[in-house]
């Protein structure tokens, strides 16, 4: 089933520890649409300026991601530079140029309608709320947010969880949303505020599942953890959460049912995705896969997690 | 088969925001040889004090603890007090009495030679090295140590090193012993220093255990992740990490072969122990506990962990 994506698609400029690029290709939209990309239909609603040319438009294409719902406008794309020199964990940003994206109004392409799962990226949830409201009938709906949007906009963002299915945020981001320290604290607050679904990344220790918390505590729920890949060599983790979110969403999407089974198996895909985005700069990585590295990459996972 | 320990029995004074205990009974020795009782028969090394009474001596006995190696000394037990106040993952050291421990000489009575495996908990590593030389037949050692040992007794702790076939630390002491902030590339340099397996320990994200990695970079070795519980109210820290290591060694003393899914296996039980200890004050939780409730929280944590 096809997946509409709505975020950013951005130039990064980064530095870490193995090296810098300028002017990468990057945006939450389009490593989340490389990464699912390899497990289902892809769409995206985004909008760059004039310098994204034909070599941007290249990336999507050869992965048959459908770009016709990134809207053109005069100016420059959005751009991001930041380094990781003090920690691989957290990026330090220097320029945040918002040009064209801080008049961003999206608009749905007639032929993304039929798409039957939206994910919303990091993006202001006022647009977030916006793209949910104009496709009432998708089947499942996911997103992303920061601690930017949760310090600042609260508001706005309470109104998108109350139309999520499945939240993914960092631990952090999830402290901060429910203002508690407790990681299950803070969980069942969160999805007392609508998701059904909240996925916790955890950074280099992987990433927890929860699911059917209750505001309350008079049920347990259940969680699933995957794990990280033990990396020795992490090159530039900028995108991974993204990518994660892709492999995790974009194999959703492509299973028949979305069951409990389905949902562990798409941690792990998301765990897997996100560690290959740290391998090499931007989207190196993400661009030039085979489904058989990625489910090397699944069993390798299974090998570091199962008993037998 | 028969685990000896040498380590701290001491009183620990803990605030936590759960509330204050005083002078509950504590130390390395004691959290390790409690948890490993559930798996085999362990024997204890330390010194405590006058202040060591019947009440402290019971403990150890209803979990059929060996406590003929507890040497008692003229003059108090060791004692740390310490706070959790502003964060559960690291505690904050208001007292440390050594008392009788200052003058400590572990002396390992007949009776103790016969045991195949061997836990040097975290005390200097002078004492950790003599004991190691007074056992020479042990089938496995194990061990632990702490900052303070690796950043000023280093010389010290690299003879120890030596003589380990598993260390058990976390991963701050892990990255400090070796230099490096990578965690792979830091287990490759504890490596080189002898342990054939290294635990690290994560705290609230679990633990991984190494096998293998060469220090060079020729072989990937193999690794294993064991989470942690996700506990909703943790309550005292204290003893955690070597509850972790008594489950881990006890379980492993307990099987007829230290066989790769037995190591795996290990990495569940002490990951399970830990939690259980996080769950009460001091060693409230250790002492009565069933082998009944440690196996239905290993299937927990393979429901927690396994795809299906």
């Amino acid at each position: 089933m096809a997946i509409t994506v709505v975020g950013s698609v951005a130039f990064d400029s980064i530095e870490t520890p193995a090296g810098r690029r300028e002017r990468c290709l990057g945006g939450a939209a389009t490593y989340f649409s490389l990464a699912a990309s390899y497990f289902t239909d892809v769409r995206v609603i985004a909008v760059v300026g004039e310098d994204f040319g034909r070599r941007q438009e290249a990336v999507f294409q050869a992965r048959n991601i459908d770009t016709r719902g990134i809207e053109r406008a005069a100016g420059k794309s959005f751009f991001w530079e930041g380094s990781y020199l003090d920690s691989l964990n957290e990026a330090k940003t220097h320029i945040t140029d918002l040009n064209v994206f801080a008049s961003f109004e999206p608009k749905i392409p007639d032929f993304y309608r039929d798409s039957e799962f939206l994910f919303l990226a990091n993006i202001d949830p006022v647009l977030q709320r916006r793209v949910r409201e104009a496709m009432p009938d998708v089947k499942l709906v996911a997103g992303d947010t920061m601690n930017y949007w949760i310090k600042d906009h609260r508001a706005a963002l309470l109104e998108v969880l109350k139309g999520l299915d499945i939240l993914l945020i960092n631990d952090t981001e999830t402290k901060m949303l429910a203002g508690n320290n407790n990681l299950v604290q803070a969980a069942r607050a969160v999805m007392a505020l609508g998701p059904k679904e909240l996925v916790v990344k955890h950074g280099e220790y992987g990433a927890t599942l929860f699911h059917g918390l209750s505001p309350k505590g008079e049920s347990a729920g259940s969680a699933f953890r995957a794990p990280a890949m033990l990396l020795e060599d992490v090159i530039d983790p900028t995108g991974a959460g993204d990518s994660f979110a892709g492999g995790f969403f974009g194999y959703l999407a492509s299973q028949p049912e979305q069951s409990p089974a389905a949902y562990r198996r798409a941690m792990f895909y998301g765990s897997v995705m996100g560690s290959f985005t740290c391998e090499r700069f931007g989207t190196e990585r993400m661009q030039k896969l085979t489904r058989e590295e990625i489910d090397e990459r699944f069993n390798l996972f299974r090998e570091l997690t199962h008993l037998a």
